[in-house]
């Protein structure tokens, strides 16, 4: 490509300080050094976590940043020694690595590699500890390794999930993150099981944007789980009519009862639910999510990201009369190796999980091999395109940034290069 | 037995009041009721449960009471319908039921049977909600559906385990809680594997009885499994000596270190433990046993029980990355199934696993099986000789508890009828 090895000057939209609107700038892109890849961003979804980090709120945010981490696109050109992507290729950035070396890649227990951490956590890249980005001369820092509201961007290779090229960039743009959060949390790191019953919090507090596509996600992974009851818990009713869509079979609104919501739940379930879902980023909420657990099983899984510095707390015998406290970071799901198959899935509309190919027998054999990497039963669709509700374009993204605040929004999707 | 249907008049130690001296009475015990089992202990042991309750913190704690649950005995008579033992038999009471029908028995996931928890939690028997004991007339509240701390004592026939009649009651006693407790929270609840690193918290701190016991006891559940380090925690160093014998391999003293206990251990271990257990009841403890886990992966159960009303807490980011938090109760063991053969592999002096004789393949059928109640492989010995360090009778029990205070005892056992 004439680009390669060059400095591309593109437009990307610049979070120069917290909580001010971003500004489309004439952005400096450097080439990618060894271990990089560049990618021509085609198509970028906003998400919570932007919003988040943009408020000011984050204690780790740094400006001026180019934020964005839902993506999707075509490599432009790689850095030495990349050899898993080539120019041309459809991939999506992964704020999650994958570098299949690495303690954490290699234990099969989890899929939060460390490679390239010390780097994104501060906004920089790993080689050099310097920023790609630069708007005329001043550095502007990365974002979750990601920075996808850029028409171009620099990841490293191990960030980078190479895609069916086949695939519409302007819909799988979503496996970069919410999707694969709810449904893995769900399928990985909850593992429901057909029949159980499943409590999903997505209950919007004054403050914290309403996390309803999460919220959403979680209830379609349990229904194509098999789950018997999806119970949705939130205090704006309304929202029952589109959450039946997703899966959710009851709904129950805290308002309605003078009892904690957690013995409501109880109450109705003869004793708690088997899984719960904390979709919010609420710690209040969290401990109610764990508190409507059965005891002797239930399981509770936080998927929501609380604010710097609050705690979450309950009673040790919760716990001790085993209930299970854990939560998820991107479903669970290793993003290299995962992230292709789920667009496979979404473009075959249709989840034909390898178990239902397989004889109980084998299934059994396949289980502890799995390392909790393992699909519901059945043939089940990924839903995709229901979450994309708006369209846009690079360009008006503070316009989009209004609307995931005002709710009724699941995902806006921005055109990068429109 | 001439006693049979007969009030029987005999010896118990009784707690009138809280945190006064037992008193040794002669109590009636009525005979067993439809469903009840009347036992004869013959041998008790101490265990800090009954010190907490008989020291009045335990809210819930009912008096004038009969403590004990760490006992065996035969059985002397049984009530109407009682199939599964029958006089003569001898028998280890659990505090911990197993009915083998309600929910949470059929559930495979849990050993917490809920059949008589309503009666056993407020000192009474299911049939008439009334209690078997009494001193000239004026009803003695049973404790923990056991109260072992008497010549004879009725339960529930759902928390009665058969035993092997060859087995040495005045050892065997210690599987009606500690043991179990202690290796079942490695083996069931955390399922430590082999070449894991442990953590086991076991602190001492004032106002809280040492649990130096069960945290023996973990050490020798994380040996038996093959974790390749074992982490002690304590802040008497001249544990350390003893703890080796029970399986710890490294000593650390949070007095040796300015930074929080769970720095050092993630320094130590690079990035943290795979496994950690609090064996006391403190919270703070048991969130640094949290925190000192690795990211990704690492577990920690709570094996300590904490006074009434204490919380624990930590950031929910902890568990976002990957830590799980749970708790355990009679170690995940279900009792009248699997007692019996804790005392099988006691007698045997050696625990030949199931696996050891199954080739790797059908291991993992096994595996989804057998629901979480797996052995950890080859061959190792179950330790209870070595937890007995004094052996006294019934009437010098406040003697007992005295010694149980001043640390250096592990386990007192009772002649019950000396």
């Amino acid at each position: 490509m004439a680009t390669q090895g060059q400095v591309i000057t593109c437009k990307a939209a610049v979070a120069w300080e917290p909580n001010k609107p971003l500004v489309i700038e004439d952005v400096q892109v450097a080439p990618p050094q060894a271990g990089e890849v560049r990618i021509k961003i085609l198509y970028t979804a906003l998400c919570h976590t932007d919003a988040y980090t943009w408020s000011g709120k984050d204690p780790e945010g740094l400006f001026p940043c180019i934020l964005g981490h839902e993506a999707a696109g075509v490599v432009e050109s790689v850095g030495e020694g990349v050899t898993e992507v080539q120019p041309g290729d459809h991939v999506i950035p992964c704020y999650q690595a994958e570098c299949k070396e690495c303690k954490f890649c290699k234990s099969g227990k989890t899929n939060l590699c460390g490679k390239v951490r010390s780097a994104t956590g501060v906004g920089v890249m790993m080689s050099d500890r310097q920023s790609r980005f630069s708007v005329n001369g001043k550095p502007i820092y990365h974002f979750m390794g990601t920075s996808t509201f850029s028409q171009y961007t620099v990841v490293h290779d191990v960030s980078v999930a190479k895609i069916d090229p086949s695939a519409p960039l302007d819909k799988v743009c979503l496996l970069g993150c919410g999707v694969p959060t709810g449904l893995g949390a769900v399928w990985n790191t909850a593992k429901v099981e057909a029949g159980s019953n499943v409590a999903v919090f997505g209950l919007g507090t004054v403050g914290l944007a309403v996390r309803t596509e999460l919220k959403h996600l979680v209830a379609e992974g349990a229904k194509a789980a098999g789950a018997s009851r999806i119970i949705g818990i939130d205090i704006d009713c309304k929202k029952f009519d589109t959450a039946k869509n997703f899966g959710v079979t009851e709904f129950v609104n805290p308002k309605d009862h003078d009892k904690p919501i957690q013995q409501v739940l109880v109450d109705m379930t003869d004793g708690g639910v088997d899984y719960s879902f904390e979709c919010i980023g609420n710690v209040s909420v969290m401990r109610a999510a764990l508190e409507c657990c059965h005891k002797g099983w239930g399981t509770s899984v936080i998927v929501g990201v609380a604010a710097s510095g609050q705690e979450i707390s309950t009673r040790p015998f919760q716990l001790v009369t085993g209930r299970v406290w854990k939560g998820t970071a991107f479903g669970g799901f290793k993003s290299r190796s995962q992230v292709p198959w789920l667009v496979e899935k979404y473009m075959k509309k249709v989840l034909n999980s390898t178990n239902s190919f397989f004889p109980a027998f084998l299934l059994f054999v396949f289980l502890p091999i799995s390392h909790g990497f393992l699909l519901p039963k059945g043939s089940q669709e990924i839903k995709v395109d229901e979450y994309i509700t708006h369209s846009m374009t690079l360009g008006e993204i503070n316009k989009a940034f209004n609307l995931m605040h005002g709710g009724g929004c699941l995902r806006c999707v921005l055109e990068v290069h429109p």
